[in-house]
């Protein structure tokens, strides 16, 4: 099959690899359509190793057509449309994952759209809620409000009843995206401090960052009482010099998570969730996936270069000719 | 009423104070014993203020006999002879509480015994059990294994069916009580590097510290995956250099609370989780309070410099004559 490998001096080539084999409880789907996350920019810099197991080529989520089932699956057929969460491997022709972390894509979904869905929502499912537990009318900070996780933590936020919404996001144009999405403040953080206007509005009960450095004590700063921190990322640094005396004197919670790393039963809870919670609002349009933009295979480079850049609002999506 | 006053500067004196007036939904306790805690040091300073509303008086928590109650109290009456846990007031002759805070002190346990479980077993209730959700089975780590907070810590943990219990402590003598009260392994911090010994015992799921400082990467170190650490106190200081990668890749939970400035319902929702769970333990003898030294409300001062200098094993307590 083909796939996008990555060369010795790190750059992407389209390549071959061999299909992967699937176990009994995986299927095999032939992808046509692959989002892009920035965790595999980091793999590609060798920074991001995948888990044991997992294939070695880019991809953490597709959209694409079921052509193989193993002996034990039981929800899915050949034919299928559906989108997945993968450990690794979307960057291919033919990607396998494990039966639960399968979704099915909605019929008004073209497989662009649905490669920008499983990895998206399931992140802001996992730490927003399941890690952080947001209720409704609890006040929810998005920082990267047009990122592709950021898109869809403001609509799922939405739905879910939460009370002012924030938004960190670097232009006027996303800034505009992030009130479009559901964001009741959205801050244009190259202008404006965050921590001030969220602080002025009374902070916030959950913040969902991936920004880390500087951040972290900030984002402890305008945590409201009770309120929980959790990063799924560190793009300005691991390394922070922390006071921890609000942290005790609001009782807050620092956590962070990732999906990646974690065994097939605990994506499926999480899979599951999703489709009770919030796969009805995908059919029906309420949640809406945001392509910003794609490129074919051979152009990986290019969309790359492009999610690095960060001009763009919502997810880059590779795409089968 | 008799109370232990702070001077200007910051010596106690046995002095004089206004008896408490009670609200609707308080009880007045004659107090006859008053556990000491670290913040009582703070507060002294001028570090630890009282939360609005509270008394500006030492003490988190009495034991003795009720003398009052307000026009709404349903749950105690006039001779019930009780413990509790207060925003303040302990160190004086009478102290008012909300009666959610109050507990039935058990035939068995003498007034300086009671004073010793009303702070103790709600902050490890509240952050061992409510916060970090102690299950049965999972290894738990208890620093300062022979404070205050630490000998309830691994009475109850025991009690509740964790796996491997870790406790530290600073002398062989502290060990063999620590090992006494539940600990699996109990390490002499002076001696060895805590988080090589838990470590090689393959970490601990939750983590109870009262230190900070350098603790803080060495608790998430040796914290499992999905692994919670709570801080009830900084000792050793609320700044820490942080290297968050681990909370990510293990997907931690750091936290810290306090109990003194939550509202009445949040401590009768402790309370009662209290009553349920761990209270007929008291009763029957399986938790023990562990009192170390009395001293007279008069000898206040040497019962702190006792305190501070830490060579205690367990509580010490005021006790009226």
């Amino acid at each position: 099959m083909y796939a996008v490998t990555i060369t010795d001096d790190q750059s992407l080539t389209l390549g071959e690899a061999d299909t992967p084999e699937i176990s009994s409880t995986d299927v095999l789907i032939e992808v046509k359509a692959a989002g892009l996350n920035r965790a595999d920019l980091m793999q590609r810099m060798g920074m991001y190793p995948p888990p044991p197991g997992a294939s070695d080529i880019l991809g953490l989520e597709v959209a694409g057509v079921v052509s193989a089932v193993g002996d034990e699956v039981s929800e899915w057929a050949v034919g299928d449309r559906v989108c997945a969460l993968l450990a690794g491997g979307g960057y291919a022709e033919f990607a396998a994952v494990d039966e639960g972390s399968v979704l099915p894509l909605p019929d008004s979904s073209s497989f662009a759209e649905g490669a920008c869905l499983p990895e998206a929502m399931m992140t802001v499912w996992a730490n927003a809620f399941l890690r952080c537990g947001l209720q409704p009318g609890e006040s929810f900070l998005m920082h990267g409000g047009t990122s592709g996780i950021g898109v869809m933590g403001l609509q799922m936020a939405k739905l879910a009843g939460a009370g002012t919404i924030f938004a960190t996001a670097g232009s006027q144009e996303k800034v505009d995206a992030c009130v479009h999405l559901g964001a009741d403040v959205a801050i244009n953080y190259r202008e404006q401090d965050f921590a001030e206007v969220v602080e002025a509005k009374g902070g916030a009960d959950v913040i969902i960052d991936m920004v880390g450095g500087d951040y972290v004590q900030k984002n402890i700063a305008i945590a409201k009482p009770d309120g929980r921190i959790c990063n799924i990322a560190y793009q300005d640094g691991f390394e922070a010099s922390i006071n921890f005396l609000p942290v005790l004197m609001k009782r807050l919670v620092i956590t962070a998570t990732t999906l990646r790393a974690r065994p097939n039963d605990a994506k499926r809870d999480i899979r599951d969730a999703i489709l009770d919670d919030f796969w009805p609002a995908v059919i029906d349009g309420t949640i809406k996936p945001m392509l910003d933009t794609t490129f074919g295979f051979a152009q990986a480079a290019d969309a790359h270069e492009m999610l690095s850049t960060g001009g763009h609002i919502g997810k880059i999506v590779l795409v089968a000719d």
